[in-house]
């Protein structure tokens, strides 16, 4: 059996093994990874939880959670083999002396990789309780789940605990939008073709914009959500994750800190929104009872545990700006929201019009060349350009139609998988690549900006905007671009 | 039944409608444009020719080609039509008297369009002709057909013959490639995408290359073509129209003298070849004995009716460069030849590398990206991008692969026929419309420079290099490139 070894072994350590992400995402992606082989052979999978489980338990945790969470068929002698790889420690967060149990399975030879998949509560606690256990040095790295703290203070308190006892270049923190094909190909579309690298500034680009809808709602963690609301939820990490990596100056390597500094430098570029511009920049949404794919669908404040004066925005738009040479007078708005038509996330660029129509007579307005990202449902990339209306029935010599140059992963790669976001990510802690997790001073500079516009709502006092359950938002969303002669991007 | 009657009733004179080329083009361009029902009710067709036939032996004759060269199933109501607008007229080009048979048919309050399907030697007679027979006003449209003379002088000398009884705004030259999709395809994709007019220029295209290669050999004209070369036949014509379609400037209109200045400018700004430097810039070949697509066949000086001493190039390949502001520096490498391995016909337009490769580890050099405009087999454009190899086995965090966005019209439209590019032009004469047809100074401009070259290859006094029947030309082609670095899009 051959094996990538591209990496070293590890002791990776689960924290919160029975959690939800862990079962649904990260033990089948540890599967994936497997079946891939693309974990070294002598790699243990350390799971850390409360709950009293011999090894062996642990093993068949582990295979009804990836047999549950997996799509397509289990390779059986994958699945074997992760299991084989199974330890398991029984654990009180906070009982310092339940980390020694770490230290019967972990060898201070290898590298270790601890992923936090807890709340942020513990993070504390187990950096501490990993100190006690003497298993903390240089070579340890620690994975970091989001919420990372609900503004730019929390945040703070977190990472400075965190940091007592980890240099930042140990700590990846997770924004699993990070990890996905797509957004990766943001950073390949723009960097390798010289088509797409002469047009990315303010003399070729008209606007961008970045939608990420869910049709979903609160699913059940109404009390969570109500807390955070769509902008603390989707905005600070996932949106302008997106957003600097479409909007950064050309890094000059890929290592981690090259692109970070560029993507820091974007955050800190964007311009400030207060309470005396935030009605004209932004859009916050509730919905309400209607209809999502045919179903009838209950209200936010309808949800069970709902608090019915709650004022939590489950939509936001706004339109951001960002204050460098590149993109002065372009703006990039932002739409994401629950309980939309479909869940549709995209990326699209707009080019700049032509300043010249030469075929009016068929177009009197030229539409302009549209860059696609999509991130989901289907994972692709589309470039809509203009072209000659082929055949003969057509009144002038020069009839020109839309076309779309297109480029779907699912369809080119028939015959692979996409991986998971989670699945890339993985991989690339334990070859020790920090370029795809989130820098402390990253978090902290969005968090900055966020906090400015919910200060900026909480001052105005006004609620948000209601929308139907199934719609894409309240009308002022769609406003916010009519105002400026624009619209947006249609999604299907 | 609607008709589109965007244009006027007209009396469409073919003169030479026995030639092979009326035979195999245009009756059967005339068939697919009534049954598109792009013909006017009252159009007449009048077949003119030596041989005495009857109006209803006529319609038999084009009933009988438009079903030879017909590929799709027939309509035999649209047969019909056409069959039913038919008319003869029995004439010796050069006996005045006969010209007044065609007032029998034609009135003069018609549109009277002329196709001249004959050769160029006959041009002077038939327009005596008709002006003997009182049927020249303003509003007669000619249609010449290529060769128009071998050199200038012999151009100049029919122009004026036929500019002695029509003005320039009645004439239309015929290039038939300006007729095709994918050709007229290129004025939208360069003037209707801001994404290639912003990178359409010195500083983003790199080099151009246009490749006409021909798998037959010379098809029984022998005697024909060895007067001419491949110089005359294809690139004095052909190559060069699609030359000047990609570097013209854009026209402010898309009307006829809007887009023939530019063309012509682009023309006069071609940078002469001489007898100091037509060696280093230009390549002849001759084929020698190969094979083809697996069959055997003879070189050109074995040809049935060869002269065994020819020194007639059948292969050309040459560096164009155009001294003006948006050129400089930016070869146009053009390519075109007989018995090549496949009938392929492209434009690639090669756009500057990255200044900067972020992408070395995957690719230590990074391909640029690529236009392609193939205009035979499958008239289609493709655009080559570079993006992120989807997956995860991969030993980089961010692997590169070539991929191609595709527009195939054929696939694209597959209910859609592609239309003949006879038929596009024919539809345009009656429409009155002279964009697509050539002007007598863009004429006289590409023999001025084409000349240039034929002239200092008489000087070196050097034969053609041989190349095997089967192969892409003699490897001096492949070495024109090779010295700058470049090589040939490989044709598939």
């Amino acid at each position: 059996m051959s094996v990538n070894n591209k990496f070293e072994p590890c002791d990776f350590v689960l924290y919160g093994t029975r959690g939800d992400l862990a079962r649904r995402k990260l033990l089948p992606s540890l599967y994936q990874l497997e079946k891939a082989q693309l974990i070294h052979p002598e790699t243990k999978l350390i799971g850390v939880a409360r709950q009293t489980m011999s090894a062996e338990e642990y093993a068949q945790m582990v295979d009804e959670n990836v047999r549950n969470f997996t799509k397509d068929e289990i390779c059986e002698d994958s699945l074997a083999r992760l299991k084989a790889r199974c330890e398991y420690v029984e654990m009180d967060f906070t009982k310092m002396d339940d980390y020694k149990g770490l230290c019967r399975f972990t060898d201070p030879e290898r590298v270790m990789v601890c992923y936090f998949s807890t709340p942020p509560s513990v993070f504390s606690d187990i950096c501490k309780g990993m100190k006690h256990a003497g298993v903390i040095d240089d070579s340890v790295r620690v994975v970091l789940e989001k919420p990372i703290g609900h503004d730019l203070d929390s945040s703070k308190v977190i990472n400075n605990q965190v940091a007592e006892y980890f240099n930042e270049s140990q700590i990846y923190r997770i924004d699993h939008y990070l990890g996905k094909e797509t957004v990766l190909n943001l950073i390949a579309l723009r960097f390798a073709n010289s088509l797409f690298t002469n047009n990315w500034d303010h003399n070729c680009i008209d606007h961008v914009q970045i939608s990420v809808a869910e049709s979903v709602g609160i699913e059940g963690r109404w009390g969570y959500f109500d807390e955070a609301g769509q902008m603390r939820d989707m905005v600070q990490n996932h949106l302008l994750q997106i957003l600097t990596l479409i909007a950064m100056e050309p890094p000059t390597t890929l290592d981690a800190d090259s692109i970070r500094d560029e993507k820091l430098k974007v955050l800190k570029a964007l311009r400030k929104i207060d309470v005396s511009n935030v009605r004209e920049k932004t859009v916050r949404g509730q919905y309400t009872r209607g209809f999502v794919m045919g179903k009838e669908v209950p209200g936010y404040l309808e949800e069970e545990d709902a608090n019915t004066r709650s004022k939590t925005e489950t939509f936001v738009a706004l339109k951001a700006e960002i204050d460098n040479w590149r993109w002065a007078g372009v703006p990039f708005y932002l739409r994401t929201g629950k309980r939309l038509p479909s869940k549709t996330s995209e990326v699209v660029i707009y080019f700049k019009s032509q300043p010249h129509n030469l075929f009016k007579d068929s177009f009197p307005e030229l539409p302009p060349n549209k860059l696609k990202i999509r991130l989901q449902p289907d994972e692709g990339v589309e470039v809509t350009v203009m072209n000659k209306l082929p055949g003969l029935n057509n009144t002038k010599s020069m009839d020109l139609q839309k076309t779309k140059l297109n480029l779907s992963f699912s369809e080119t790669f028939k015959d692979e998988r996409i991986a998971d976001a989670y699945e890339k990510l993985l991989l690339e802690v334990m070859m020790g690549n920090q370029a795809l997790f989130v820098r402390r001073d990253e978090v902290e500079a969005a968090w900055a900006w966020v906090d400015g516009i919910i200060d900026a709502w909480k001052q105005t006092k006004e609620p948000p905007a209601p929308y139907q359950a199934g719609s894409w938002g309240p009308v002022a969303s769609i406003a916010l671009l009519a105002r400026e002669d624009r619209a947006w991007y249609e999604s299907k």
